[in-house]
């Protein structure tokens, strides 16, 4: 018997489409002990809000998302508002006892991190952090891969995020479409947008890094608002950094708006003694792998077609070769929270994994700035 | 003012569920002016029919498709069942005035073909053959660079249906997943399978087949069926082809589920006077082109990433560098219908295009048992 | 000790350089137990046949090529002078009881290469026809791994051989560039410069060829010579056909200079039971290859560098991940001749070879014509 | 009239014959006004010299190389000997007044390169380093294109030099092969033998480099002789930098032996306002570029194909299509050097050049040690 789940969700822009989406989907193509219920979205123009309601059969639109917090039937407070607003909104839905999935960044710095995690682990309610990419099938298969030893002692780790958005000096700051270049309102530019993306990827594969010495750059100081005014870029465009992981592994990361002709370029290469791994979002239904292992005169990365049904969530798709895309993770991801909550274990990444993300990109800022290597701040367990 | 569409589903299989998706995402996404109203759908079995109809939150589950036909409220027939059946619900639903949208190949033969059309026009009704692939973004978009003029006369074209999937003597004949290698069912091999789609895209691509010559085989004659018994294998394997264009260009034609490694290499190429394109559904977000009026030492074929919001169909999902997959084809398919209906307009392709490639189809076997080149019949206007 | 061979070379344009390349590196990269001593070199036109003499540094220029078949001194004749020369030259050359490599296409029709074949054969000396593509280092790997048994039972062999260079109406017919291009001189258009090559590959790799059908095109049939007077086209342009190979597996082949942004696309694919291979000569240090005995998670594609030193000849050449290129294909072949003479062992493709290849390529050409599928004539033993 | 150039070569390892195959070959494939002679090769052990004076025509064995620098007949003495040679043999070189070709790197260290630099520019001869890559046909044709203004202003110069042949532990340290893992000869590891090539092509492609931020490491410490004695590893294996370009660009730079499956990935990619380039040496006969200013809906990364006439080179080799390697990247740059010798210009890289990228390496060193921003050492003009 599928029991329902009753969702309000706050923020209804690129995210909320996605995670509307997702709780659509997520019974029609997976066997999960839970069906979510559309029950309310926040957002703060009335008219938008509930335009978007229609559109997503949401039960209800509010214009203030204490509605949602406060409200009795809902279960599950799922925060995709701008990331200067996800402090308060998770205190608050902690505090009223709701299981919360929040969007990444986790918060604006480590600080606000730290209380929203001791907050949601207060309340011993189910979380997840919505890093979407761990439920790519080909990364969930790099996972695996690794799990399996095929990679062996691991002695590089190499990361991009790489697009070319905001290259033109005509893209504005701030509003619906760009607040991620706002200072006061992204807290920080790419390192928490992309880099933060390789970062919780990089954990999960190659496990804790110890410390990081980056670069920043912002190479458009001078940029304007949807009204004309001026407005002085403050965010970084540019977070390069290299890195010692705890295993020994070294790696270096780059995330850029700046990369003329990349649109989504998210890769990772991992290189161990037995085998490599190779990953681009740009062609994210593929999964290149070199076996050491290989007869010597037969050994060449493979290009992995990730649509099987031996590979991680293609079987609840469609049939082998048939690709699935960008909103398919977020319903992945999904999928596997509801189990877990059924089974009564954590869902990865939780507060406590996107708050360790969020200790290596502000060790990243503040290397940056004092251009110095740093060891990421210890956790409380 | 959206407006309801009363869609009944006759079928539930794989397409049964892109088909589903399609109706519950078509508003999600699209503009359109119509929203579609998932009232029945019809299956044999009572048990599963029921439990596909809760799953995909049809109103009702019928196990007679006539109840769908004869049903008042129900506006489109959607048949998406096994090819044999097409023939008798398509003439029964176009008798009833039902706007009709069905399944590829129209028929198991020309001769049924020619009667299904003939029902639909007399009907007058809207009506749509679901090609998805025309709807694939790059697809659409190597159609625009041809309308554009961008590759001028044209010399060659090239496509292959690659799949390996029946390569095991174990695949069995027959019953719900295999009734495509059942003769009496299916009609035709990959003839009517895949190469259908090679045609279908060929015609819209580079314009009418004027004759063609033809191979075919059965690699694996003996296999058996689910329960044990023997079953002769009596369709085409393999289905290979040359073929001449009305416009003067030549063409290759392959389409075989017998080749190792390709899991739905649905590919084309066109070679013309001054460009070429080249598209593979293995990486189906991706078009490459080749333009002759690139300065000379800078020319080479780009890999145009096919999610830009200048790209068919592209801005109404995600952002660019967000790669949509398989079952975004059959939604841009209905939002396309939709958009047709509205203004009157042939919703492309329909009946008498599908018809156009099973003439084309019907001519390629009867080449291979003749052993000759094969004029596809003319089609009475 | 290393015996030195006199090399006598009839015709010296493009064929020419890559000959006598290949004469003054094969020592320097091969230990092999003769060394070739670049004799003499003939050609029609005095000046250019002297200066050509000097840049390869051979002792002498002739401009009757008799000269060099009669002199006593020459241990080995090279004929790569235009296809309509090599009978005559052949027929003299084996009467003299010389050692002969000859340039592909080895005649103009199958009945001069019979007589050619014949004439060797009987002379009882050490001959090879230059088709260089069998010594690509990732073609004999192909070779290899099918004869190492890791494709199984085969049953697609696909074929092409595309490059664009006579597009443009204004590329003149006849002169000593494009005398290829006129039908008294190269004998047939594509068909013996291009797909002479994928056959004869085919041939080697996947056995005898059966059955054809072929079509042919000539898409510009009026051009011009150097001296600006009109020149009909006379070969054809295409040559496209379906295959029977005897070993039961399907065969497809195409071969045009009228492929848009194809500049040396000779590429093969072959789908086996067990696995796949694919090559392109644009790519020719890589080999892809598919085996389906890997773990089903992990089966992909891969592309193997072919420049290691277990693969074919790469040991002769660099270190890996030094990629090596078209010449080399000759130097290879050269090698292998010389050591075949040592060991009295048949140098491959010799002309008996090459003759196989000529009764296909003549009854593509006799298909085309016909409309029907021929069985090559069958050869003398 | 061509002219002779007597050339005595020291060292006659993997580059002596690099160097032999492009003195044989020049001529026969450049007009140029000079034509090597090659004179005498020195090594140290007679036998060994003495043979591969026999294999690559040298007419004299040396076994002392102050034979080669005193012998008045020596025009060139080409320096291929391991790197802690270097220095004393170019000093004794330019006092003796010879022209001087290096091979890369400079030298052991910066202070040695001075000396060196200061010595060759003091006798006012001719002098060149091997950094061979500059004159692959892909590379400068990357030159061409951003000297053409197609990228704009600069953004990112991503650079990675990536191998694996030292990850078994049993590959041993010294000796002919392996010197390079020995301190004392190689004077440094990855920095100097393999980041050494992406700092050299950075700065011909990039401009000066102002700032470095670099670490390295050593993934095995311990291995053994050739003897079995056991051998401490002393060089780096890693050597992974930041970087920030005078104009304003920033960089990352990655060099190992220990990247599995990557045998010789020398690749780099510009982002440009406009454009961006990427090369891989391992596909060496292509080059990517993406233009801003192809149409919105046509942008794409395009392979260029780099065996055109109109590229770089490549009309002195084959024809269109047929692709040259490794080799050809030396006989490319003497071809320059000859014609510069000519002209009286400086063929770049001079010394002046490599101590520039000297400089860059050791700045690399000394960052990875002091774990801080390092400014490469200013050098004297």
């Amino acid at each position: 018997m599928i029991r329902t789940l009753n969702v309000g969700m706050i923020g209804h822009g690129f995210m909320g489409r996605a995670h509307s989406n997702a709780y659509h989907r997520v019974n029609q193509f997976f066997n999960v002990p839970f069906q979510p219920v559309l029950k309310s979205v926040a957002g703060r123009v009335k008219d938008t809000t509930e335009a978007f309601a229609r559109r997503w059969s949401w039960e209800r639109a509010e214009t203030d998302w204490r509605r949602i917090v406060e409200a009795p039937e809902v279960d599950i407070v799922d925060v995709c508002s701008p990331n200067n607003t996800h402090c308060e909104i998770v205190l608050a839905a902690a505090a009223a006892g709701k299981m919360i999935l929040c969007e990444k960044p986790l918060a604006i710095n480590l600080d606000e991190g730290c209380q929203m995690t001791a907050a949601v682990e207060r309340s011993g309610k189910a979380n997840m952090v919505w890093f979407n990419y761990r439920r790519v099938p080909a990364i969930s298969l790099a996972k695996q891969i690794i799990e399996e030893g095929r990679l062996g002692r691991v002695f590089h780790y190499r990361a991009t995020y790489l697009q070319d958005w905001t290259i033109s000096p005509g893209v504005p700051v701030g509003g619906p479409a760009t607040w991620r270049l706002e200072k006061a309102v992204a807290g920080a530019g790419v390192s928490g947008d992309l880099a933060a993306h390789n970062i919780d990827t990089a954990i999960w594969l190659n496990g804790p890094v110890a410390r990081v010495n980056a670069m920043t750059e912002i190479f458009i100081r001078e940029r304007f608002r949807r009204d004309g005014s001026p407005a002085r870029v403050e965010i970084e465009d540019v977070c390069s950094f290299l890195a010692r992981f705890e295993n020994g592994s070294n790696g270096t990361f780059e995330a850029t708006r700046y990369a003329r002709g990349r649109k989504n370029k998210n890769s990772f290469e991992i290189n161990g003694e037995k085998g490599s791994i190779y990953f681009d979002l740009e062609n994210m239904h593929q999964l290149q792998y070199f076996s050491h292992e290989d007869l010597p005169h037969l050994q060449g990365w493979r290009t992995i077609l990730v649509t099987g049904v031996e590979h991680p969530y293609m079987a609840n798709w469609w049939v082998p070769g048939c690709v699935t895309g960008y909103e398919h993770t977020f319903v992945n991801a999904l999928a596997d929270f509801l189990n877990c909550l059924e089974k009564g274990e954590r869902a990865r990444p939780d507060f406590r994994d996107a708050l360790e993300t969020q200790a290596v990109t502000e060790a990243v800022l503040e290397s940056a700035q004092t251009e110095s290597w740093i060891t990421p701040a210890a956790l409380d367990p």
